[in-house]
């Protein structure tokens, strides 16, 4: 019962770091596009059509910095960057699959919109 | 395989939604902190020093919205308000659990930093 109390005191800051890293608008569904393997800049626009490549080089960035997401130069002509996770990042997974089962238990979306958070084959 | 590549399509606006509800700038710190039992708006600030009064109310208003906390007001005169978590809210426990372990074990943070993401007893 103490415990709670001096954890409870001040939430902690790597939880809250960590926390909205995933959450921070487009990265949960940047991390999402690559558990399904490495990509190009120009695929994740297929799986996340909605962000702007201002914005995606900004998150892609970010996860790089947080360790989360890997960014190599695989060919110089024409340049051709591959982003795919690190450990940490594909770490993330089983997480991930747990708030995609827990939105699916909770949201009152139709069952079609929220097959695509299941386990991956 | 099939599956991957049509899931991956398009990041699905269910789990992108609920990633960025819970991870959104203070409402994992407001979540967390719920796990411990019912509070006051004022004991929140105890929690979370670093939080307006501002931006408490607008992130408790938006997590009641997305049924994560419940409001209630408990006497009128003085006004008391209490806030808990909804079963929808408690159901993010075991969640915020997987985040802590996963940021124990990625961070590079000392070890008295994380011990607030442990189980609660």
């Amino acid at each position: 019962m103490s415990d709670i109390k001096v954890h409870d005191k001040k939430v902690c800051e790597v939880f809250h770091n960590s926390i909205e890293v995933i959450g921070r608008r487009w990265n949960g569904a940047i991390i999402y596009a690559l558990f399904s393997g490495p990509k190009r800049f120009s695929e994740f626009t297929e799986s996340i059509p909605d962000i702007s490549s201002r914005l995606l080089t900004e998150r892609l960035k970010e996860l790089e910095e947080f360790n989360l997401v890997n960014r190599e130069v695989v060919s110089d002509r024409p340049i051709q960057v591959i982003y795919s996770l690190t450990q940490k990042g594909q770490a993330l997974q089983p997480i991930m699959e747990s708030i995609g089962n827990w939105a699916t238990q909770w949201q009152s979306s139709p069952p079609e919109e929220i097959i695509c958070i299941e386990k991956q084959a």
